[in-house]
């Protein structure tokens, strides 16, 4: 029987579950509109139904653990979600105990951006490589950092929300109650925002002509129509994230950078951009770092997630500690 | 006979060589003023002639090896200065190389910042944390990090230059040439250079009175007698450090924050406003982060240099993965 593990990226949006073997490949798949306003009950049922019906489809598998990345700061080594905007309920919550009493295999529970940045670093654009660190540019700005070969987690495993850098005093207001953060200033969200107002103060656009909405794809899509506002957007779009990830390429001093979420559906248009900011004004030794699209999609953290468990199974001590090289 | 390890801090202004045990007791100590104008080879001989003097004086002592700790950023993996803006001839320099060409003990060599962590890490403040962030503010502002029980070293082992992280987009020059970073808004340097301009720009201070020099060192003694612009300006400070340790904290999850540094001689005067700033704006989770003053004072990157030595010896191979407690 094959040995695979459950994946769960259970979002504010959309829960969803994989079964995924230990090279990464995904060989079933279901989602769900995530119900995060009913309560953490109802989200596990949510959970735990998608991974019984992939289940029941595949008998023929066996499950060696159930991996769940889920949004952050969650206190992994608790196992206690401390505080989740986009889920009502899930403030002081022991989500890893009561996933745990819902399923009969070992569960792993890890911040959403770590999942993500350990999909793209055993499977997907980091492969073999000893430093990377993964962002996500959507809603919100979330991250995860391999550092000397092993996932970077800090205390009670909450590092990497880069989101919460400070890049602007008195900036764009933030979810998280603070101004200024990388996440106010150059999310998905913050460039739709940026987008809407500056349509309203410059007439010269397409942008909201005859009272039309404005999401991040009608930009990407006026600018390649030649709209001078739109272009003028992402441009600045792109000296934000620049100028973010030059900042945590000198904190970390990465192999590669690695860019997922929404907006990294538009990575060509922004590259050059990011890359302009990082050959200008990173320092020398560090100008040579690699930015890349995020190889797996929006399944990064499912099959990080999924990854979790096969490293737990190794050492189950301490999975952090399993050299990388299988 | 008692076995050492010879430390080297080499800075742009001192370079302090020590004898130092396994305990991180400093037993000898010997510094001269770099001469930076003249080149690789001759600070090369100021660094050897010091380790020589100390061993002469200290005849009953056997050498395990030396660790150096050297300005940034530095290929520690190469063992190449890439380019050191305080010492002249130092670009692509071999410096690990030439350094074991003078020594007749195995040479380790290091980031100053992360040096002065492993410092306050293996003997200062940071003693049995497995999660630490060094900052040092001073002329400049550099650091090095200690992530779950192990030194962060990244891509050429050139991690932690998170004085270059940007926190104003056209902010301050900086000596790195861009502006707006961490350093060139927050170090001593940048204090001063704000004390001097409000000096001229407001009458109602002590600051500057009859043609008066204006240091760091004056502003925090004005602010002592009650001067309200040199409290103003403390203050400022303070919220800038904050504002940076607070995305230190989000991105790392430290247990801890210790300062050094010349402005850490004020961290009393200093660490309520840090605080402050913390309590109020870091995401709940990470509220609850110490911020401490280095304990190893001006010897931190000594010691941690020294460290190094017996590190390396314990596992050659690999000396960051060497448990931390001894």
């Amino acid at each position: 029987m094959k040995q695979i593990a459950i994946g769960i990226d259970l979002g504010g949006t959309q829960v969803r579950a994989a079964l995924v073997d230990e090279q990464g490949n995904i060989l079933a798949r279901a989602e769900d509109r995530t119900d995060a306003a009913a309560g953490p009950e109802r989200v596990l049922s949510q959970i735990h139904g998608l991974a019984e019906g992939l289940l029941a489809a595949s008998p023929t598998v066996s499950v060696v653990g159930v991996g769940v990345s889920a949004p952050g700061p969650i206190d992994t080594v608790a196992g206690v979600a401390s505080d989740v905007p986009t889920l009502a309920g899930f403030a002081g919550f022991p989500l890893k105990a009561k996933l745990q009493a819902r399923f009969p295999f070992p569960v792993s529970l890890e911040n959403d951006g770590i999942a993500a940045a350990i999909g793209e670093w055993r499977f997907g654009a980091g492969r073999a490589l000893d430093n990377l660190v993964y962002l996500t540019v959507s809603t919100g700005i979330g991250g995860g950092i391999v550092a000397d070969g092993r996932v970077l987690r800090g205390r009670k495993g909450m590092a990497g929300h880069i989101g919460h850098m400070s890049v602007m005093p008195d900036g764009a207001l933030c979810p998280c109650g603070n101004r200024g953060c990388f996440e106010a200033c150059g999310s998905g969200t913050a460039f739709t925002l940026r987008a809407r107002m500056r349509a309203i103060e410059c007439g010269e656009t397409v942008l909201g002509r005859d009272g039309a909405t404005i999401d991040s794809q009608h930009v990407f899509a006026a600018a390649r129509q030649g709209d001078r506002v739109a272009n003028q957007l992402v441009d600045e779009e792109a000296e934000i994230l620049g100028r973010g990830i030059m900042s945590l390429v000198h904190i970390f001093s990465p192999d590669i950078v690695v860019m997922g979420g929404g907006l990294s559906n538009e990575f060509d248009r922004l590259h050059p951009g990011i890359e302009a900011y990082i050959a200008r004004w990173a320092m020398p030794a560090f100008r040579d770092v690699k930015i890349v699209r995020a190889a797996m999609g929006q399944n990064s953290g499912l099959a990080g997630a999924a990854a979790l468990v096969f490293l737990a199974e190794k050492s189950p001590r301490d999975y952090s500690r399993q050299p990388r090289k299988t």
